[in-house]
């Protein structure tokens, strides 16, 4: 076989073969394969397509290009939990810790991605002493005792998955369904877990501009979550305006913490809450939505789910202290102040710019080597529909010495938007894929 | 300007802007563009194809990532010619001579392609001590002198063209006509002609396979030479069956010495004619068609055209007595014959199958820096539309102790089909482009 006849074949809008599949992921993952060769072939799939059979045989290839996570040892059904990424998005970290404060195993291992905020891992890493590169045997024993842990993806896990993406990412060849569906897909089912939960964003902040290209991306992940006999859901949320109030890292755990307290913003608990009754159901532990509710309501009003964190962060080494003490989280001292230029209703605080906006003050990365500073971000005072004054203040940015504030500026600008009449209404869960 | 901007607009749809293409192609050319990105909108661009616009910027941006060759100081309108390539084709070293013999100036530039058989350089080479790595100076003097010179095209004329190509040809993205048309034009217009012929092949032997694929690409190098103020003219000629009896290299030359002596194939005497009509016209030597053609029979039979050959061979250190004495040149000793299995009509003689049997036989390269046999080829003894019997003999294989002869046979056994009727008359110039 040769690879140049492969890329041809899919160029010609052929469908590829089990045997051409595994012969190209192979190739990558032994790096026969130059990287100008699999550029081209990733071109002609992101251009032509691949169907439901390509789709799920490049999963499978890749799941197959490393190792898989044994969790049958650990007793009951492991609930795995996945976001597509948007602004603001916390979910996981509240989540993780109250669906164990109600017996759910919830394993999860999330990639370190680029973004306009750091990922799960780095708004963890703002707790002093956090760790998030265990061992699997560590990770199990975690799971065992607090029932929920959140560590980095191992690096043996789909090895021709993480080759590819670097590659997509510098060849615009990221943003294509079959491709994003098989690089999420390999990793989660190579995470072991018996159950997966799909947060699939969509809007300005989120890689789906459309409800109609994240039910796609939703649909094609359900299909082949089903198809390797993992049992999987999506939620499709909404991400055209950030999730909660806080964007950033540090202030991201201030605002887990909050919800954890029963005291979230609403919208951030709405989705934490609609999450959780598939997480819950899907785990075996209460079925009926309205118990679920109840229950999820009670644990985070008792402390139970907060105290699940403290036990969760005690055991990856942080400083428990925190979740009293939020100065002991290495916050930016700057600040600056955006407020109304005139009065009227926000009708939209764009996700994207939002997070740009961010990412210039530097609580994300451009380059995957690239050092955060956990302490600045952004915090969100309004949201759509309510109605302000001119000069009210709006926004506040967590800066450090000035650094990128005049580009932060400019973005959380372009990102507000005051009209003469309060926008419809939108709800932040869209729809449910089962 | 970033160049995952460009991929990502190409990849969408998008027209490039002279801009964009400039930076594609400084970037190849200084090297500061990475293989696997340039594959990458390669792949976009034969997938979503370029329009008319693009094209021309496309070939403007490689022709000048190098120098041009300088013929002004040579008096007349100098015309080049160009083939896109095809099993038995010697056109140009028949035409050369005899246009130059009529008082054209035809300087000639020839690739050292991949092929079936070695190109218009090989065969030549065949040709003891002639060189075809002439300085330009050298170049001009022959021209000067002889009317025409026949060399390898120089490195520095076109270079991002040479760096695609060799990209183009692993990756599954040599077969789209934008990318096919700049390649060749670029260097085309890097040679220095006032004006130019090209010769498009179409069918089982060529690289466009049908006659309106050979159209489309042969349009679109007359628009791109016509936008750049190069006078350009094409032929569509035929190139399912091979050009002549001989396919070779030493073999080539013996028949092309043949038909200098107007004796010919009459297909391939056909093929130069109308050619040559186009290119007395061009180079203002003879408009009307009836009289080129007088003048050319009569350049054929007086010697005139054979003579200015071996001037050309003198002039560039060949041994001019090969035109009186074949067995100066390197013929293999060993024969093997191929006989009809039954009788009938020969209804076709495939080109392609007889180029990969050529090859098979060392003919012609796989790689770049592979090494030609000259003394191997095929000599076909029949042409569609004869009628023959069972047992008699239609082909010769010149090989060299066997080697490849098993491939060869069973590709010659493809290659030759007979039927119970004569097929079709198929002319061999199918049309002309002005």
């Amino acid at each position: 076989m040769r690879i140049v006849d492969v890329i041809a074949k899919k160029r010609d809008g052929g469908a590829l073969s089990r045997e051409e599949i595994d012969f190209f992921v192979g190739g990558v993952t032994s790096g026969t394969i130059p990287e100008y060769q699999s550029s081209a072939l990733l071109m002609a799939i992101v251009i032509n397509g691949m169907n439901a059979e390509e789709t799920a045989q490049l999963t499978d290839a890749m799941l197959r290009s490393g190792g898989r996570v044994d969790l049958s040892d650990i007793p009951g059904t492991k609930v795995g939990k996945h976001s597509t990424g948007g602004v603001g998005d916390k979910v996981s970290i509240v989540l993780a810790p109250l669906a164990a404060a109600l017996g759910v195993i919830l394993p999860k291992m999330s990639g370190r991605g680029l973004g306009h905020t750091g990922g799960t891992l780095d708004k963890l890493e703002s707790i002093p002493g956090f760790r998030v590169n265990l061992s699997v045997d560590e990770f199990k024993k975690v799971l065992r005792t607090v029932g929920t842990c959140i560590i980095g993806q191992t690096e043996s896990l789909a090895p021709a998955d993480r080759k590819l993406y670097a590659l997509r990412d510098v060849t615009g060849t990221v943003e294509a369904i079959p491709l994003l569906a098989s690089s999420i897909m390999s990793k989660k089912l190579a995470e072991g877990s018996d159950a997966l939960l799909l947060d699939v964003k969509a809007g300005d902040g989120a890689f789906m501009k459309t409800v109609e290209g994240a039910r796609a991306l939703g649909e094609a992940m359900v299909a082949i979550g089903t198809r390797a006999g993992l049992r999987t859901e999506a939620v499709i949320t909404d991400m055209d305006s950030p999730l909660g109030f806080e964007i950033g890292n540090a202030s991201e755990i201030i605002e887990a913490i909050e919800t954890l307290r029963g005291r979230g913003p609403a919208c951030l608990t709405s989705v934490v809450t609609r999450v959780g009754c598939r997480v819950l159901a899907m785990a075996g532990v209460e079925q009926d939505e309205a118990a679920a509710i109840a229950r999820m309501k009670d644990a985070l009003t008792s402390g139970a789910a907060l105290q699940t964190f403290v036990r969760m962060i005690e055991a990856q080494g942080g400083d428990v202290r925190v979740v009293d003490d939020y100065s002991l989280l290495p916050l930016a001292p700057d600040r600056e102040v955006f407020r109304a230029s005139r009065s009227g209703w926000i009708t939209a605080i764009k996700a994207g710019a939002i997070g740009r906006a961010s990412n210039a003050l530097g609580a994300g990365r451009g380059a995957i080597d690239e050092t955060i500073d956990h302490g600045v971000g952004i915090t969100v005072r309004v949201y759509a529909g309510v109605e302000v004054r001119q000069g009210e203040l709006l926004i506040e940015l967590r800066h450090r010495g000035g650094r990128g504030l005049a580009a932060a500026m400019t973005l959380v600008r372009e990102a507000v938007v005051i009209g003469d009449a309060p926008p419809a209404e939108k709800p932040k869960v869209i729809a449910e894929l089962r």
